[in-house]
């Protein structure tokens, strides 16, 4: 292959003319894609643009994808070692180039291993200013927001990071839509009070201002501060929680025992599925406590709790923790909607949504976000 | 033409083997179609088929449409008189064909006159057993339910009954679906506290118990009963509430000056909309009462208040009374879900939903019943 | 019913602001609308609108459609009698309406008594001129292009007018998307060389250059002079010939004894299907004579041969053809398409396609016509 | 990472248990994949699967895609070296996974270095049979059968390898829907008689009969003996031929100077853009001559030319070929059909066909075949 001795390498942090999607940590050099959708883009001219990052990982291996001009180009898995990913070769130099490289799944968080840094660009051309957004929009969420099963076989069942994808996801393809920013934080198998099989340690709000509290490993905690407190620099126009799927899991699994206190804790319901008062009113106590934690640090974001694509049945736990926040506080920039179920035929891998259901709930939510936000 | 010498006159409440879509009153001979969806269906031999109706009407001439073998074959208006439409004609004797005919305009409240009578059918085939249907559903609403602007162009604004039908409507498409028997109880410009213009006497409450109180009249009353409370006799397996959108813009509206009290009533907003706490509780407590109203008469039907295709803003209020209700009845057979809003390319004429943002709510609230009902 | 009592006749020959669709004969009064889409268009203000027409039949009864601004309202069988159907009330009386009434039955061949006639509108609006089209296309076909099983269940066999309707037709779907002038000119069972039974007397070209041949009764040709020249006054933008069908289809079927000659006629194919070459050229004959024929008539229509709704297997014959007639006459404005075959989710009634292959079609031929025409 | 101590290496000649996509040279390890859509597929238990394999390029890199179970999990690009492409990790090991990885890029004539070696793959687990396919389909064509634009921005108009791909091309998703074995041979700008720019040296029958004849390198065909004559051993049930649409563009552009004749070469047409008789018939001298070489190669396979999606203009010239064709060799198995041409909506970048035009294609292909091969 004929070496293009133009090449230069740009360190991520001196490029100034870049867009950076998804919470950042104190380190910017190399810079890590901490959540689903984290990533980078840059607006440049040159005919070759190469990224170069260093990942690391053990059992769940980062996936990334990369966009040109918005364009879905690429897709892979990425193990451990310093890649160097060319993102394009040989286009016109003169042309300005919008790229996008983002990570595909979502932070793990027991494997303190799991990274990906980028490290900065090798090109020929010019970084420009890139294009603004029409708005910005923080998606906070479990597996479906997480994309698991956005990819994958309908018989697929394994729990595996090449199944889950935010390419494909309700909430990447509503922020393209819009041409929005977006901020991801979710994480599969979590809820707003206990994940689905009745852990209550793995809820959304307990991490939610961490810098990256899923990734809570003390490795990477010391090298990137993922469990320092997150600044809130980055104030959205809107706030989409989709919580709730999990909690309500919970109601049909066994106990779970706290392995630091030994106490085992389990969501009861009845034989005819109806969910104990007081279970469900521990869930709305973490909604409204969780109403409370958001609003405190984005004091101007419209709120709308977005639920329903793997079924109803919290619905009106989820509305009267709203209603009671809204009563108690009122603050009235909260909102609740109903994304639509995911039919027989809408479901991807893992019985979870599959690309069909997340385009239908992307639709519903887009419209939502253009009335509300007047866009 | 050639007359058909064989064509035997059936009078309507001498035919046994029938079914009749909608609430019934007193009078089985002739029949009269008293709401939007509210038809007969035969299942017959023989080469032709008439239906004998007479009708009247002011203002609002009632539309009609037909069906064989569930494809729907004709859709006409019909003015004053005896008409004796031809259903099928030279069709092969032997077999049988289910045909339904049905009322595609809702019952006009202030217009005594309105009325389709199906005195019976005439026919040179045999009465043969109506199939079954798989479940009863019933569906309470406001002009979207009477599928108002279903039919129409974009820019038809005329408030008129030949843009109404319910046979575009998502509740009729549902049932189809479904192969559902339904009613239907619906009027537009209604809500279930107040009209769109802070008309307080335009609440479906208000005339749910009557066998079709919109049809207060006094002539039709005394001819047919309306006013006369209904026997609930018919008990569906489900309840479909679309209510609210017309609760909702009353607070844009003036003031309605009773005529009756003199008192103008008006529902409150600030400027940014937000909707007066007294109010919303006004429209809360009518929830509640109309809950409890429906669960007096429908002891085991499943309750789903549905809602939001033309706006979701009043989904907090909606299931804030629900789950008081929940909680001050203990009953447990009450849902809310959002129905999608009407996106810019769904809309039919008078800025109603069209036949595109109806089949899509035909989806979701196929979907939930399918598994509610597990269909 | 309150009478509108300002309403006043319009003789159909005297209203000069209107819109004809479809070949006419020499009798402007009363109108008879001869072909499927054949009918009237005016655009008129004023409250109320009827349209007055005569109709007869015997076997086949007439069925009609109408529309207001676009929109499609209303489809009914008109027995033997004469109608007043209203087309609107009270409507906003300024405001112009362009509203069309037209007819969903093909010509009836063998039915000397099928008529619809129209003999004027009542309103007490005044005509205003009626939009311009686009362009004028000629529909040229059979079955499919008379839409027949467009309406209709899948399990529904039976050879029925109801079943006929050129409302859900690729050809007025075509039209209505380009905003278009049309004729239509189409039998069902008929070829471009002979009917589906191997009849050869049922071929297109030998009724084209007759005001409507389909009519031969004597007493239609009496009274409008079906059976007369057409002039062909009307000169279309592009003339769509979608025939073949039946052609390809007599090669399965037994021999016809044609009544007049006492001959059994019949197109042959081996075991594995393959045509017979002397039969084949039989149909290439056919068409290189109708393509002379039509090119006669009009000088500068493109024309183009669309194909294969119900099979493609004569595209290589007629495309033969096409190419034969092109050498010989050096007439390069014809062309050949194929129309995308019916998938098994598209048939609407009695194995003809239904509204989802007519849409298909539809929507390539409109892209093609768009480019040739270049709209 | 922990690494799994349990990998083996199976050279891929060694692995009896496979599937090859695509022609094969005489080198069956490494397996070079030569042409798009070339691949492997293996059915393998175990938890990991990685692919080995050697590329090289110079300007135009490869790209390829791979897929578990049939879905789409990730597509990249690949430059020079040794690659240890992970394909699955921490699978259920005792179930079986069915994997293919193939070549989204064309054969690139011009760059003699371009290769894709598959080397063989690693994995803990045992290969099982492949799974039959349906029936085995052959696909020639030019740019539209490589997928040129089915990636890439609609703006993107680069000549690059990124924009092509097999995975989003009509062929390939006709093969997915009929889960049949399938060959491509095509390449972007050729024709069937001269290429888009009048080069007469890129016409596909030049290089049909080698093993793979556009990689004409002199390293490629010493290495793998592309020049070789292709020995037809893999039989099709049926062929198509996407081929038409570069030879027309060629009428529209400059003459080309042979560089090895010195003579400028030129397809003529008039000023209505009617193509030239002579230069017409050129074309239709290579279809008939070139399915002389299809047929003496693939005595029993059903021959479709599949053409239009790109637009039309050639289906006459192109049908009159096949019925000379026809006539003089007396073949019955040979067709034609129109793709339907791409809509303004339906492009992806480069002014071709995008995945909403393809799979419309697909469509109509798919229908087909099912019907030819009676699938």
């Amino acid at each position: 292959m004929t070496v293009n001795e133009n090449l230069k390498f740009y360190d991520i942090a001196e490029i100034t003319k870049k867009h950076v999607y998804g919470r950042e940590c104190r380190v910017k050099s190399p810079l890590p894609l901490l959540f689903n959708g984290s990533g980078v883009e840059v607006k440049v001219t040159g005919s070759d643009l190469f990224i170069e990052v260093d990942t690391d990982c053990d059992y769940h291996e980062p996936w990334v994808a990369y966009e040109i001009n918005g364009a879905f180009m690429g897709r892979q898995m990425l193990l451990p070692g310093s890649h160097s990913i060319c993102l394009f070769r040989n286009m016109e130099p003169t042309t300005p180039k919008t790229v996008k490289f983002y990570r595909e799944l979502q932070a793990m968080g027991d494997d303190d291993t799991v990274k990906i840094l980028v490290k900065g660009f090798r090109t020929d051309g010019e970084f420009q200013d890139v294009p603004q957004k029409s708005c910005k929009i923080e998606f906070i969420g479990d597996s479906i927001t997480s994309g698991e099963g956005s990819y994958g076989a309908y018989e697929d069942t394994d729990w595996l990071a090449m199944y889950m994808g935010v390419s494909r996801n309700y909430g990447y393809l509503t922020a393209k839509e819009l041409n929005a920013d977006y901020h991801f934080i979710s994480q599969g198998g979590w809820g707003v009070y206990c994940g689905w099989d009745n852990d209550r340690r793995h809820n959304i709000p307990s991490v939610y201002e961490k810098v990256c509290g899923f990734s809570k490993g003390p490795k990477l905690n010391a090298e990137f501060g993922t469990l320092e407190d997150y600044d809130f620099s980055w104030q959205p126009d809107a706030i989409v929680v989709n919580l709730g799927t999990n909690d309500r899991t919970a109601f049909r699994y066994p106990p779970f025992v706290d392995p630091d206190t030994g106490i085992a804790n389990k969501m009861n319901q009845d034989e005819e599925e109806n969910l104990d008062r007081e279970d469900s009113l521990r869930i709305e106590k973490a909604v409204i406590d969780f109403l409370k934690m958001i609003r405190s640090h984005n004091p101007k974001a419209h709120i709308v709790w977005a639920y329903g694509m793997l079924g109803y049945d919290l619905t009106l736990v989820l509305t009267e923790a709203i209603n009671s926040y809204i009563l108690e506080t009122g603050d009235k920039n909260v909102r609740f909607i109903n994304l639509p179920n995911t039919t027989p035929d809408g479901f991807g891998s893992h019985m979870h949504p599959g690309i069909k259901s997340h385009t239908v709930a992307a639709g519903v939510l887009t419209q939502y976000l253009k009335e509300v936000l007047k866009l």
